[in-house]
């Protein structure tokens, strides 16, 4: 336990040591960084977290982080509206963004159902989804949720509210990640990546 | 590089990503975790930041952090303000205060004399520390400051300064960290720890 001489110094450590994976010695480092910076370099700092907690909003459509009542992604007309990718949540549709490789929309659900966690389907933006999907000009759902027994789960939880709608329902391809070695992929993603072989190409 | 589809986002992930060995994936954990918290815990996290460079004081006496004139250790008259000790920063202060052991006082330099990082005795608080030892109540300097080249030449510099002063100068003792292994302590400190070796006492 570390002992201060400053009641201010004491609660800007203990601040930073509740953040994940940041421990008091760490909390004390980036405090003494901070107060070696200009005051209004600080300012700006803690302003811009307490302006993103007060002014953040939600997509109303697809429930993704945004500045505006519709996120950037619904608001691009050149997306393809037809195509939803349904994620966990907005660290996916990042990753995903910064691929390059998808245009078309998301839909975040702000976690999987998970009974041990009590995370039911009435936490999530399910209800939403479904009606998206009801209301016709979607043709295709791209479940991109976690490999496990939740995002299972919730994958067939969703399969039952949408299959009747004539959509096309698809995942993510699974297999050996691209310049990993055979004898340390684990069984079972190499197994699946033999079973679901894809035609070989030329580059 | 990470694209985000709110600014306020993105800003925040930002300021976070400034911060010493934190990168902008570890920035963006964060800022979601912060995001999940109420928004009076997040309010208090950015106000600890902003009140803390803004109030922070430095102790008229020791130049130790402070959130009032004179720091607390200064101020607290069961210490021996006959003994300072002289530190580099703050953290050595709380890394000596942890320790329980010292109940003298100190004086915070705020930094060691480095010619190659421009930084010269006039950039730090030594004209304040000869004037406390020509007070006369000073008995003892202990010298803690780093054992490197910079720290070697201003200790040099504040003997040069303090010695006529009838005060006693004395430094950290060096030798084998207490559980440390011989084979694998370097030889420059253990070579030091046979040279001053100390009486052995039965515990």
């Amino acid at each position: 336990m570390l002992e201060f001489s400053s009641r201010l110094l004491e609660q800007a450590v203990n601040e930073f040591a509740s953040l994940p994976g940041i421990g008091r010695k760490t909390a004390l480092r980036l405090v003494m960084h901070l107060l070696r910076k200009d005051s209004a370099e600080v300012e700006r700092f803690g302003e811009s977290i307490i302006r993103l907690k007060k002014e953040i909003r939600y997509c109303k459509i697809c429930n993704n982080i945004s500045d505006t009542e519709t996120c950037e992604i619904c608001n691009d007309k050149r997306r393809d509206d037809s195509t939803i990718c349904i994620v966990e949540n907005i660290r996916d549709v990042i990753a995903i963004e910064n691929t390059g490789q998808y245009r078309g929309l998301y839909h975040v659900l702000g976690g999987v159902i998970s009974p041990l966690e009590g995370i039911g389907p009435g936490d999530l933006s399910i209800n939403h989804l479904v009606d998206k999907v009801a209301g016709g000009t979607v043709r295709e759902v791209i479940f991109a949720l976690p490999t496990t027994m939740e995002g299972d789960t919730t994958n067939f939880f969703l399969y039952k509210k949408i299959h009747g709608h004539n959509v096309r329902i698809t995942t993510l391809s699974r297999g050996v990640a691209i310049g990993d070695e055979l004898e340390y992929t684990d069984e079972i993603t190499l197994g699946r990546s033999i079973v679901n072989r894809t035609p070989w190409q030329a580059i």
